[in-house]
């Protein structure tokens, strides 16, 4: 098995309301040093070991369906699990 | 400034219907060596140098307010991002 770590966040170009509001709400609580917030998705997928090519796998389920690539960037990370 | 990566991600024990969903939706489209997926959230927090605790900072603003920690566990990375 695979365990594929996927990070979606959004472009830097791209306004984050989801972080504007935690950041607000961080300065309520009076942690001012919080200068900034952005938000993204974290996502473990577990792949089995007959999959064909890993790498366009993850490419094209993060494509398809994991991130809106039009506002959106992500990154993985693949780690092999060994049997349990 | 500092940069945080906190990771939120649900305990093991706790089903996830959103992971659930997405691990469908992927079978739908033949990506059937996709056994598992778990959903989680990803934050970006930039932090000022001035803070006094960096550590505790970032647990207490995790436990207050990005994570429940009954159902959800949290890590964090830090970097240190130089004068930009």
């Amino acid at each position: 098995m695979y365990k594929v770590k996927v990070f979606v966040t959004l472009r830097e170009s791209v306004l984050d309301p989801q972080g504007s509001a935690v950041k607000g709400s961080l300065h309520r609580l009076n942690y001012n040093e919080v200068k900034d917030v952005r938000i993204g998705k974290y996502m473990e997928l577990t792949i089995d070991k007959s999959v064909a090519d890993l790498n366009r796998t993850v490419r094209e389920v993060c494509e398809k369906l994991l991130a809106n690539t039009v506002i959106e960037d992500y990154r993985y990370e693949v780690e092999e699990v060994v049997a349990q």
